[in-house]
């Protein structure tokens, strides 16, 4: 028996367990980034694995803290080392270190990603996961660590976009970043959760 | 192909790419807690499983950001929902949570940690898993919002253990607890790494 719930899909599950905060803000920390269906995160990445070219990949990258859960299952199912930017815990910050600076709406000020260049080299092809994306902030600063570290980003995947913050639409834009969500929220409100039509 | 390092098992992986700084702070970035081998975490996860009984368990609950790679592999493989406590953000903390204060030796200060009532209920049987223990400070703090949710604690399971820093020590004699460590490092220094005879 499998504890976590039973296997409708992420939309659905979005449709369903999703609320809707005052200001747009769409909690879903139920099933993805809070207590997570650990069942939903292998058929996330099994989706993933039919949208990137999974044989090209030898790293999965995502962010600190709510990325970690999706991409360590993702990393997992794909056969490769996950890798996570941490914030940094200081003003004071070491050497050896690819960084990227970010304005975080959750913290709101500006937060350091780090990630130290040990772990992230130029013949790693690597995919970014998360699990959100909002103005695409976090995702930005992940693509400029890959930049910095001259790895090839292979793609970008996201589990629910905000479609109507615009982040996804810039990534989107720039084709050579190959860019999908799994979920694109076109409209939350108090009438409920509309999704854009699939590409 | 997989792309994460080939399986020997956890202490010689320590032995050969742990480095021990100076204040005997040992990294072992490069696999458990930066750059993950997610295959390494797979293993971790059966070692567990043939530690506690995990028939019984309803949820794994960690602390981010560390702990949550391994015990996201951890959960998914035990069929069961992850839960992370998260650091609270600001000072300004809502209603509806369960909270827990510890002093963090990484950000030195104290930092309170936070798991939503609504994701953790009496009626869970949760498995604590960590990376890394060092005073003990974070498993404490999610030993206390255990409590707190009224759930049964089915036995902590953590990574590695600083031996010489007590924390370990202090919850094995709690025997309720049912704390395990898969590597307990006594001494790390110029000469190396020294593990703790198996219990």
């Amino acid at each position: 028996m499998s504890l976590n719930s039973n296997s409708c899909s992420l939309k659905d599950r979005i449709i369903k367990e999703g609320k809707v905060l005052p200001g747009n803000i769409i909690k879903v920390d139920g099933f993805l980034n809070h207590r997570v269906d650990t069942t939903l995160m292998e058929e996330i990445a099994k989706q993933f694995a039919e949208i990137f070219d999974i044989s090209k990949i030898t790293a999965v990258l995502t962010a600190e803290a709510s990325g970690i859960p999706v991409a360590s299952i993702c990393a997992h199912k794909f056969g490769v080392p996950l890798i996570f930017a941490k914030k940094a815990k200081s003003d004071n910050i070491e050497n050896g270190l690819y960084k990227s600076e970010l304005f975080s709406y959750t913290y709101r000020k500006t937060v350091t990603m780090i990630v130290s260049t040990e772990w992230l080299k130029p013949e790693d092809h690597v995919l970014i996961i998360d699990d959100f994306m909002a103005m695409g902030n976090a995702v930005t600063a992940l693509i400029d660590i890959v930049g910095q570290a001259g790895c090839t980003l292979e793609g970008i995947g996201v589990v629910v976009e905000k479609g109507f913050q615009g982040g996804g639409d810039k990534l989107r834009a720039r084709k050579e970043l190959n860019y999908h969500a799994l979920a694109v929220i076109d409209r939350a409100d108090e009438n409920g959760i509309v999704f854009r039509e699939e590409e």
